[in-house]
């Protein structure tokens, strides 16, 4: 080894140490006579001096270190005069008899610390120099710790790691597959996986009862925000299992990895129906950090010649507001913004019905033409409201009044720092819809996949109202962010056929679609039923980063491009003629 | 939970207990008035009993339950009159009260036993029954002990898991890339990586010093053998290290994961140099499992009119042979099943003098007609032949002889059963030249990567004999496979200017293959070295299998084909309009 130690490690207790560090220099500077240099490494930093009295020629070599020169340096641990107590090295330094220059460095083009001043670009181009930063290298050592823990949970509870294919069949479900031409067989492609959800399942047909799998992903769609174009996910599938050995399961998976990496205790998961999260939230990914519930009004409203929320009960529309707690003396400018949020084109609102509770005990609104004081107090109870507090009130279409509340909730909460950042909301949305009809077309579709089991109880409204019919399907939402998504899926022939049939698809689909899977059924499936963690997501989540690329060593651009690589690029034509491909257009 | 219990883990201690077990149908028999249903999932077997006597109904269910249907059955722990000792759970059977036919099971294609009837396409394209073979299940379960043994020990060596991307950028090195078509950037392709070669050498420059990865790589290659498209490798490197670091790290990684997956104490792993690997066995990657080196006789030979022996060793050429201990009594057809194997195209030796040296004391040779008895006594004390010992002796080129006995060498053992199947052979190959001189061309190339680094005792050769100068590069051979490759890696700028001057490489060539890296060690590159595991055959020596195919769930066939899926197979003309690509000849 170039080190007896690590830069992370000494301490008084190694005071008189005759050391030898390796690594690079984070900065240097002379001071009266002395030389310090910030000696760096993945562990630590350590101080090293050079004293010109003792040694001026080996001082003098100090003083021409540049930042980022990797130097091995030999020396003895002694007591700092003037501690740092802020880093675990910071009460010893080190007197250099000796050192080498095992690398120079030239300039680096942006500044090597937490704070810096480089662009995403560049760092991205210099990605070997962004992970130099304290925040980033942390972030990948956090994930490797994430990983570590997830697989300490899983093989105590008897799951195998089993690795599957990653040069598989296209299949015409779902994203847009990534090709890759195959050479020896000239004009057939392999596909990249979306996710093993087939194999996975075929391997509880082999009776490997319990999978997972950190595994490679990879969907070609437009990367719209925060999506890569390959990505990590935990994969897991178990045999002989209901709902409640999921939850019981990944559950407990979550806490202890919680427990693990950041030594924090979270409760046991509640469960929230999809139902009552749309209904209360707005949103089948609520954030319950914070409270603040829609409250529904169509039954509550008192009577009033009020034509927008009359309309709306009439026509099955929603009547429904949140209780802005504590804005009351929301300025005139304040209330505009938030209108213009919940009219954006996405969200589409005409507007926002406003009843304020001011500190002084009277009552203002947007709507006092129409509602006595003694009716806006009336409807004030049914959110709970105090002085001081602000409804704000939708009527319109159900789904879009839930979305555009829902949307507002979470924008109240970053407005008035209802968010206590140390806190975490991590719990189940279950019983998820099994089919979905499209709002234009009427069309019946899965909502998930088609493999979802029903609800057993729910196989009633098979055919008179399936859109009745709950799934065994279930996501993990952490502070407002999906996580994970699974289900049961179908294990029985029968089932799987009425499924098929509710989605109108004909025996030559299904042949084509999922032939070999439905073939693997024939020979004793096993029930059923798995999930698979967004493993970026959960630790951008964990370790407090903004976007997905923060927690990948090597990330592309929201254009899909490696910007340190130069990637994708064009290719010789030999390649592609082996491959017997031609790019044209 | 379908169960209470899995199949593996009833026994006396549970007598008299209610259970409840799921699993597969191994077998049903009839016998008397009962029926015995061997009920079998990935933890074992246990025996379900039915009795007409008791319950006439459920016992003539129990009679129609075909093998493989997958069923869930409760009743009562007891002792078994007839016990089978083998199995763990062989003392107890379960009195069945009552069961449920999960799913039913057609009657699968082969035969679902580790003695099966199945050909491999078969088992191939059902490969999820094949899995359900004890061998292939048991096999894919040491696979995952292995990576956790891997995993845990590295981990403790504050090694840190990172990910690479997959989709990269294709260089003009090495084997072929699988290509990726871009959609975003049309007529742009991504490759699959052959190595994160590159990637991890550039964290050893982002400061990340212990890197692993457990990882999967593409090579387009020609499907010799057991190859496969897609294999998996133990990817790791390390900073701040010298050649003797890695000996011991990774040394001690294979003696642990020997420990912790077959209780095996592996001793410290010798070291062999590359020289002497050849010259001894004829092979870099040598099975010492066996003695049985190489003698050469160049400077031993007594004077004879023998002009094979006469001529080689004028030319430069190579005399040399083996002892065959105890074959002295091999037949003439024998003998000339050997002459037959090295005179084979891909050895080419011309044939092989034999020298026996019989039980009765007696010496025989095929070149009586030139050497006396005496002089033969004389060759075979080279060999410390005994009696019953077989000498042979071949004599050509050097690199010819060598590569020849060594395989003759591997023949005769496999022959004569000189290798303990229980004994592991595990040592390192040392001091790889770093360079090769082409045998036709007489071009200089790189032996490994050009980013190998040389010895520094040789760089002294390194523009007067380019081949005498050692490169730090190393293997692990295992059995006589090689299981790992590494070295240390250059990084210094002047020294690896000069290994590219010594390739040849104009700065147009280095810049357009290797810009990015060479880039990225302007900014301070600490001295690191590392390795690749195969895990594929790592796993196959391990768990005893024949082939890569044995230790992968979904494996390709030699011509890239997943029987199972059907892949590769043509895709829609609208994915490849998005990709802007076209399937041409």
């Amino acid at each position: 080894m170039y080190r007896s130690h690590t830069c992370g490690e000494l301490n008084l207790t190694n005071n008189g140490t005759e050391v030898t560090l390796s690594g690079w220099v984070q900065k240097a500077r002379a001071l009266g006579g002395m030389t310090f240099v910030d000696l760096r490494d993945r562990y630590g930093i350590t101080q090293l001096v050079f004293n010109m009295e003792s040694d001026a020629a080996l001082c003098e070599r100090a003083n021409k270190l540049g930042r980022e020169f990797v130097i091995q340096a030999k020396g003895k641990v002694a007591e700092r005069s003037s501690k740092n107590l802020n880093i675990p090295t910071g009460e010893i330094e080190i007197l250099v008899s000796e050192f080498t220059v095992l690398s120079e460095s030239e300039t680096p083009p942006f500044i090597i610390e937490n704070e810096t001043d480089g662009s995403e670009e560049l760092r991205l181009k210099y990605r070997y120099l962004d992970i130099r930063r304290p925040k980033l290298r942390d972030t990948l050592i956090m994930r490797a710790q994430i990983n570590k823990a997830v697989r300490e949970y899983l093989d105590n509870k008897d799951f195998i790691e089993i690795e599957t294919p990653n040069l598989i069949k296209s299949t015409p479900e779902g994203a847009r597959d990534f090709l890759v031409p195959s050479r020896l067989v000239n004009g057939a492609f392999y596909a990249l996986p979306q996710s093993p959800q087939i194999l996975k399942q075929l391997l509880m047909v082999a009776g490997m009862d319990r999978y997972y799998q950190i595994v490679r992903c990879f969907r070609d769609e437009d990367f719209r925000g925060d999506r890569q174009p390959e990505f990590t996910q935990v994969d897991c599938e178990m045999s002989f299992v209901h709902q409640d050995d999921i939850f019981d399961t990944f559950g407990g998976l979550i806490q202890y990895v919680f427990k693990k990496v950041l030594n924090h205790d979270l409760p046991a998961l509640q469960r929230l129906k999809y139902d009552d999260a749309i209904r209360l939230y707005g949103s089948d990914k609520p954030d319950l950090r914070f409270d603040c519930k829609i409250v529904e009004l169509n039954a509550l409203l008192p009577k009033s010649e009020f034509g927008v929320f009359n309309t709306q009960i009439e026509n099955g529309g929603l009547v429904a507001g949140l209780n802005a707690k504590g804005c009351a003396a929301y300025t005139r400018k304040q209330l505009d913004e938030l209108t213009e949020f919940v009219k954006a084109s996405h969200r589409g609102l005409g507007g926002l019905v406003n009843i304020k509770f001011n500190e002084d005990g009277s009552v203002k609104s947007s709507i006092d033409k129409f509602f006595t004081e003694e009716q806006l107090r009336e409807i004030g109870k049914a959110f709970d409201a105090q002085k001081g507090d602000l409804l704000l009130i939708a009527a319109d279409k159900i789904s879009k009044v839930r979305k555009s509340l829902g949307d507002l909730r979470l924008d109240l909460a970053k407005r008035n720092n209802w968010i206590d950042e140390k806190s975490w909301s991590v719990l189940w949305i279950v019983d998820f819809p099994l089919f979905e009809k499209g709002e234009e077309s009427g069309e019946i579709t899965f909502a998930h996949h088609p493999f979802c089991s029903p609800h057993p109880e729910d196989l009633q409204y098979f055919d008179t109202d399936p859109t009745r019919v709950r799934a065994q399907t279930y996501d993990m939402v952490m502070n407002g962010n999906e996580i994970l998504s699974g289900s049961i899926r179908i294990h029985q022939k029968d089932i799987q056929e009425r499924v098929f049939n509710n989605l109108g698809l004909t025996p030559e689909d299904r042949e084509k679609k999922f032939g070999f899977m439905l073939n693997a059924f024939k020979y004793g499936a096993p029930p059923h039923g798995g999930c698979a963690f967004g493993m970026d997501r959960l630790v951008m989540l964990m370790s407090g980063g903004d976007t997905i690329r923060d927690v990948i060593a090597y990330p592309k651009t929201s254009g899909g491009r490696d910007l340190m690589m130069d990637a994708p690029t064009a290719v010789d034509e030999k390649q592609l003629k082996e491959l017997g491909i031609k790019v044209v257009g």
